[in-house]
């Protein structure tokens, strides 16, 4: 049997546990994965792109534990009344190749990523933050802010996006939590005074969510909306400018904001960083990006903590593995399907 | 909801059918498939090796709908009781990025890699072949045999396997369903007289389950078991007397006896055969090799056939997809998890 948490069963975990909480414990095991990163078998993403969207598999392992998610990008989705971004993913036992863990992944997805931006900005962004700008509101707003409240203690947002009504969406969830919201009229009034900016918009494109002119010196930017191929959102500028921090080279180049970049553009690889092996911050007056497309190893350690922490009867077993009595004898559960007359089609 | 095909579902599916109505259906679907080959998004799959065996993530995609298939293959399984190769698949949506059907796959697997090989033999084997040896007698033989009965009318089966238990299961299970089976006491005999040899053994090394003394002109050779880097059955002389043909040669130079051969022996890819743009058999004398080792556009076939075979009740419904009222409002699905005191970890 396979446990199998489906979306009513993610919520209850979520809301049992508290979102703050879950993004917390998430965070942890991927700082303490990334410290371990050798020990991964990794690899760039797989992807399949259509018109409409991607749709990508992402795997990783280490000698214990197999992870896999499917995710799919398509913009165009909220227009039909669906998500833009929906996922699921498995973990499975290597020394025996079994799936253990089959999960919803949409949820799962959103608090890892805010759980790695806050994870990483409070390892880049200057301790003394206490503002963060929001540019794009969607469905991963909401889980940014309590991320960084978590981790960081931020919670004064100025918030910007070209829907209003996303706007009001996240106005409404977030100031009976507790946060200091400013709707700003566009980015450029979102970023003053921030001491950290999150891009994180949705259209498949070139665009220039970030100016130049809104980083000022000191700002720690977390872009996580530039992540596939063609879709960008910081003007080139900012980049050489910055220290750019990067979760695995290979994939970022092809899919993040540096994919406006030569090959050859500096960056740094986070792990080595939270290794204490390359240096992060150095400066109060460096500009720090993270130039964040999402990796595999985050939605492994997303999946360990969810499979760690889940208790009795929070999972549906699901019969997913055919198990003859003899393993030899795979035939035996379809034999009373076979026929002993010949029917030559 | 996406509709969920568990094993006891798949058993049932297979049982109401028959399994030989249901690999003709596979192959058929395989076939026309094969014949479209150019409007496929192919590529080679994603495997993960570990020192007990092998995962890997099978992805294909046309202009409508996506699959993949999660499989893997670990030769020390049986011997604790669990099944060398299991596997699961998932049938997407392309314009949505959205899954449709998600299936257990290990029963499904050992249809249609039989539904292939059974096609591609009444493609290339002589028509007046009548005798099949079956070297390696597991979990794939039974549907192998079924397989060629269904599609060529072969009901003549020679067996040898080096565990006799596995071929008391076979016998057991097939001469109750009109099979005529001759046991052989080593492979040699087993391929004394006759027409297609299918071999198809388990262990991941570089063996020699089939030599080139026991090849005789005229022969079919359906290699099935040589199937990951390091994994072999044929003797390389075969291959080279042989007319060798393959699924996807990218895949199959890898994976297949040919990895044994340099990059450039000539192979011919089967889609061109049926499509009719290269020969198949040209004479009687010709000794003809499928180096099969699966490719992704037949799991494609076979889930694809599976979605629009299963009738009203035969699947489960799962809530895999988090779909808010507002797309754009993922949060509100954890709000009642939100808490409005600042809990800074």
């Amino acid at each position: 049997m396979v446990r199998f948490v489906d979306v009513p069963r993610m919520r209850h975990w979520v809301e049992e546990r508290g979102v703050e909480t879950v993004i917390r414990g998430i965070a942890e095991r991927i700082e303490s994965d990334f410290r371990r990163w050798p020990e991964f078998d990794t690899q760039a993403r797989v992807a399949s792109h259509s018109p409409g969207g991607v749709v990508e598999l992402m795997p990783v392992s280490d000698s214990r534990r197999y992870s896999f998610k499917f995710v799919n990008g398509h913009p165009g989705n909220p227009a039909a009344g669906l998500q833009t971004v929906t996922a699921f993913g498995v973990l499975a036992d290597v020394a025996s190749g079994y799936p253990v863990l089959w999960s919803e992944m949409t949820i799962l997805t959103a608090l890892r990523t805010a759980a790695t931006s806050a994870l990483i900005a409070r390892t880049l962004a200057r301790p003394d933050s206490q503002v963060m700008a929001l540019i794009g509101t969607g469905s991963q707003a909401e889980f940014q802010a309590l991320a960084f409240r978590a981790l960081l203690g931020i919670d004064s947002v100025r918030i910007w996006d070209t829907d209003p009504r996303a706007m009001d969406t996240f106005e409404r969830n977030m100031r009976p939590l507790g946060f200091s919201v400013h709707r700003a009229s566009d980015g450029a009034e979102a970023c003053d005074g921030a001491d950290i900016v999150t891009t994180c918009t949705a259209d498949k494109a070139y665009a220039t969510v970030l100016t130049d002119d809104m980083v000022r010196p000191g700002m720690h930017v977390n872009a996580i909306g530039g992540d596939c191929p063609g879709k960008t959102e910081l003007e080139a500028a900012i980049l050489h400018r910055a220290d750019v921090f990067v979760e695995y080279p290979e994939q970022t180049r092809i899919e993040g904001e540096i994919q406006q970049l030569p090959e050859d553009f500096p960056v740094t690889e986070l792990w080595r960083v939270l290794r204490g092996e390359e240096p992060g911050r150095t400066s109060a007056e460096q500009i720090t990006v993270f130039d964040s497309v999402g990796f595999a190893i985050e939605d492994y350690s997303a999946l360990c903590y969810l499979d760690s922490d889940l208790g009795e009867g929070e999972a549906a077993d699901v019969d997913l593995i055919a198990e003859p009595a003899d393993p030899k004898d795979l035939f035996a559960l379809v034999a009373a399907g076979a026929n002993s007359t010949v029917r030559l089609g």
